[in-house]
């Protein structure tokens, strides 16, 4: 999923890479189960054009946070090709009920 | 600087890679005076014991907005090594003012 060399997806990729960025913050007590339906839900994400990589990781600091950071080839593969897509119906149903509060996205570019 | 395979780094390594996460706002005007000076300072950490690889991401919504990633092999080489260190000094003073608020960081591990 993640065996991706970022400058060299930049350069000869010939688009920019948006990284999406999700701090989850998960309901206490839901970790594992979290964990688990996200095994299965990462293959939704994974299929969907302009993906290219992804890494979900857990915060050491502060339970139940988690990150996940999504690259997608171009800002609209995540806004509007998968957030309208019949494939986010299911990851929408599969994860939001684990998140409190709702998490907020953004999207970055790469500046080194 | 960001050519990891982070699958690779983190098996066949033989270490856990960390995450260091932390969002950057840098006050109004500043932007490009800190991607100049940023360019420099991040020879300071790519020079520190346990250092992997980092990225500086600049967010597409939020003017002023980045998003750093660094990957240490141990918490120990961030929290310690890098922050009780005379470079972390030269970072600080290059880096510090720039942010209003100042920065949480945090630390994550690889789940998937």
């Amino acid at each position: 999923m993640v065996f991706v060399k970022w400058q060299a997806v930049k350069k000869i990729g010939g688009y920019v890479v948006i990284l999406e960025v999700a701090i989850l913050d998960v309901k206490s007590g839901k970790e594992k189960d979290f964990e688990l339906v996200f095994a299965r839900a990462q293959q939704i994400i994974a299929g969907m054009d302009g993906y290219i990589s992804h890494q979900l990781q857990r915060c050491l600091e502060k339970a139940g946070r988690y990150i996940l950071l999504v690259n997608w080839q171009t800002l609209e593969d995540h806004t509007q090709g998968f957030r309208q897509s019949a494939e986010y119906q299911q990851w929408k149903a599969l994860l939001h009920h684990f998140y409190e509060p709702f998490p907020e996205v953004e999207h970055y570019e790469l500046v080194y």
